[in-house]
């Protein structure tokens, strides 16, 4: 049944070259833009991962079995008795009212910034932050400065919109500030994206004293800072860095979700957007769907209202830490000399560099067949290459789980080696 | 509290310039396609109409009071104790297999239409699809062929990716044929977008033998033909005509919501992607906000299999075709002569057109004043123009309601009139 992998693997991270054989006119119509935009090699890949008695490290989800469900059916049975039609019929295209003051009103307590409601726009998950972002700012062909290894999502994002990718490399501490630096002069590139929080995919968290740094460099230049938080509440060691949305205001937008925090399926993100963006991301906002999900959007916020999220997301903290380090564990006991891996003090990932010159994507092939899989470093950036790094997910797998698959992934990597030398 | 109505209505349907002057260097930061795009003129009336004693003919909006909401509670708490933390988990970008064979299942058996469920994919209201298929196919200055008048959202979506637009004029029995092909062959647009049934804004229907001939007139050209279907559902006379998935499949794409046949909130939609393109919108899709919410997706499904939909839609297609006829006859009785209007055979929406020369902007002003509001015509032409025609919305206000409305507007035309005499 795995007959197919390595065709499918072959495909991934390509520019899509589908059906350009066919004989069909409709074969000539398409944009330029949509050709260079990756598919996302991450969910072909997961197609795959949950097929089998494979034991997954690829995924990116949170842990279903802690999502809180009966709170949530209580609370939609109580958005439907209080605002029943009201909750059904179209909405603002802004978002939910009560949500974006939850939402400022959280910034406010948690992290000190003095967040508007009026700024606040609610969206499709982060990811549909970054389209907005997008269309708003860039001009095909203008440039994004990011991190490396960087998010796919926002690659694949940006792609849509013909950006000209700069990748700017990851310390343990963050992101390279000399070479951001170097970066936003030689490109002059409008927006600048980074998880500063437990980076999908590297789980690696900026300094405040890095923060410091690139908030002076970006303020040197016309540059948006896009500072996506998905993972930010999921800190489980560690102190909380303060937000650019603090050392940059007029500059930062800020990206949050509820899909690690709550659930996904709701598809619930927000925007924090300076005042001089806002009404135009509202425009592109309205041409793109005219609104989000309102009765997801009650739902949550009769959620919010009735229940502590913080007593939520310290449970969530406890899993994931748990488990995370039981995974950084088990890879010392068992992954050869020369192998490295990130030690995340919070989020759902962390990421492992084999030797110099052993690919990930030679491994991912070996552990599927010893049955366990990860998300090979390829799709995080943005030139196609053969990278010797890969991702792993410890958010949906317990700790004795995490311990078998490790064991494999050990093997795998022993096995690749020897073949090597 | 109007007095800052028409400075709204100045600003309003204009290239958006809020924000210039303020000297901050964020402002020189947007793209060129952001700059001209038109804000929802709709949404910035409905705003206003919803805020006082006005009787509003100007909103887009279903009937709340016939929203099935008992039916969707009972549906929701199947859909947790059926599926609980699966409907909550991330889900593929492609949509819920069981809606999208519903959807298929329905074309097949309501329309005889061979739609394969593979074909479809579930986007934000069907307003999404327009963004997905303009980002697909559309390069930056292409052309678009629309109706005249037009749909507002997707002349929006358009402008995003500066389509170039030519409008086709539309007759009582659908558009001009004629000027449709001189548009083609002129153009060579990429995309022809209609909505054949009870058109918004107009009302209007293609009949059976316009449909022929624009099937007949697209094939020839390197024309992808959208077709926007979300009235379809609510025919109250007349007879169904085919649909172009029917008469043009290999060039067709049909949009699809249950917006207006369930309810509005859930911001489900489809579309029907010929096969040629079916991958590059699903790519298109996952840049986008990587699928659409799951949860609803869910609910609709449940709902769809434990009530007929067609008994709930029978209940709207009497609802609303009656309120049509009270609309027409009090017209027919106050409308002073050389004043004309459609007369729809289903859908929300009917269109008045005022003597040459005579503006729906400031009959807008008047009719405010006496607390009556609708669409003035201009958004739904491309190109800014004072026209002297309007949309008047039937589905959510009551017959009693409606003569009242309908006897306000035409005190406010007669005024009009005499100060133009």
């Amino acid at each position: 049944m795995w007959g197919y992998v390595p065709y499918l693997l072959r495909k991934a991270n390509q520019k899509i070259t589908l059906n350009i054989l066919k004989i069909n006119s409709m074969q000539n119509i398409f944009s330029d833009r949509i050709a260079d935009v990756p598919r996302s090699f991450i969910r072909d890949i997961l197609k795959i991962a949950v097929q089998s008695d494979v034991i997954s490290f690829a995924g990116g989800l949170p842990n279903r079995n802690l999502f809180p469900v009966e709170q949530l059916q209580a609370s939609t049975n109580k958005v439907f008795e209080n605002f029943g039609r009201q909750a059904l019929q179209y909405a603002e295209s802004e978002g939910l009212p009560q949500l974006r003051e939850f939402i400022a009103n959280e910034y406010r307590t948690k992290k000190g910034i003095d967040v508007d409601p009026n700024r606040v726009l609610i969206t499709n998950g982060s990811q549909q932050g970054l389209d907005l972002l997008a269309k708003t700012i860039l001009n095909e062909g203008e440039d994004v400065v990011l991190e490396e290894p960087g998010y796919l999502g926002a690659i694949q994002s940006f792609s849509v919109f013909k950006a000209r990718f700069t990748q700017v490399k990851m310390n343990e501490d963050g992101i390279d500030c000399d070479a951001l630096d170097k970066a936003l002069e030689k490109t002059r590139a409008k927006l600048f994206y980074c998880v500063p929080n437990f980076q999908n995919p590297s789980g690696i968290t900026y300094s405040t004293k890095v923060r410091e740094k690139v908030a002076g460099i970006v303020d040197k230049y016309l540059t948006l800072l896009i500072e996506d938080d998905p993972y930010g509440e999921l800190r489980f060691s560690g102190n909380v860095e303060p937000s650019f949305g603090k050392l940059l205001p007029h500059k930062t937008v800020m990206l949050g979700s509820f899909s690690k925090t709550v659930v996904p399926a709701f598809r619930l993100g927000w925007m924090v957007l300076p005042d001089a963006i806002y009404e135009r991301v509202i425009v592109a906002k309205q041409a793109a769907d005219l609104h989000t999900n309102s009765f997801s959007q009650y739902i949550v916020a009769q959620f919010l209202q009735d229940y502590p999220l913080s007593n939520h997301i310290e449970l969530i903290r406890k899993v994931y830490g748990d488990q995370c380090k039981a995974m950084i564990a088990s890879i010392k006991e068992c992954f050869p000399k020369g192998v490295h891996c990130t030690e995340p003090e919070g989020g759902m990932f962390l990421w492992v560099t084999l030797p110099d010159g052993i690919s990930s994507m030679e491994l991912f092939e070996i552990a599927l067949k010893n049955k366990v899989a990860f998300v090979p470093g390829n799709p995080f950036y943005a030139d196609a290459r053969n990278v010797s790094s890969f991702r792993l997910n410890f958010s949906c797998v317990d700790e004795a789980t995490i311990r078998i698959g490790v064991k494999r992934l050990a093997d795998s990597i022993d096995e690749l080696l020897k073949m090597k030398r």
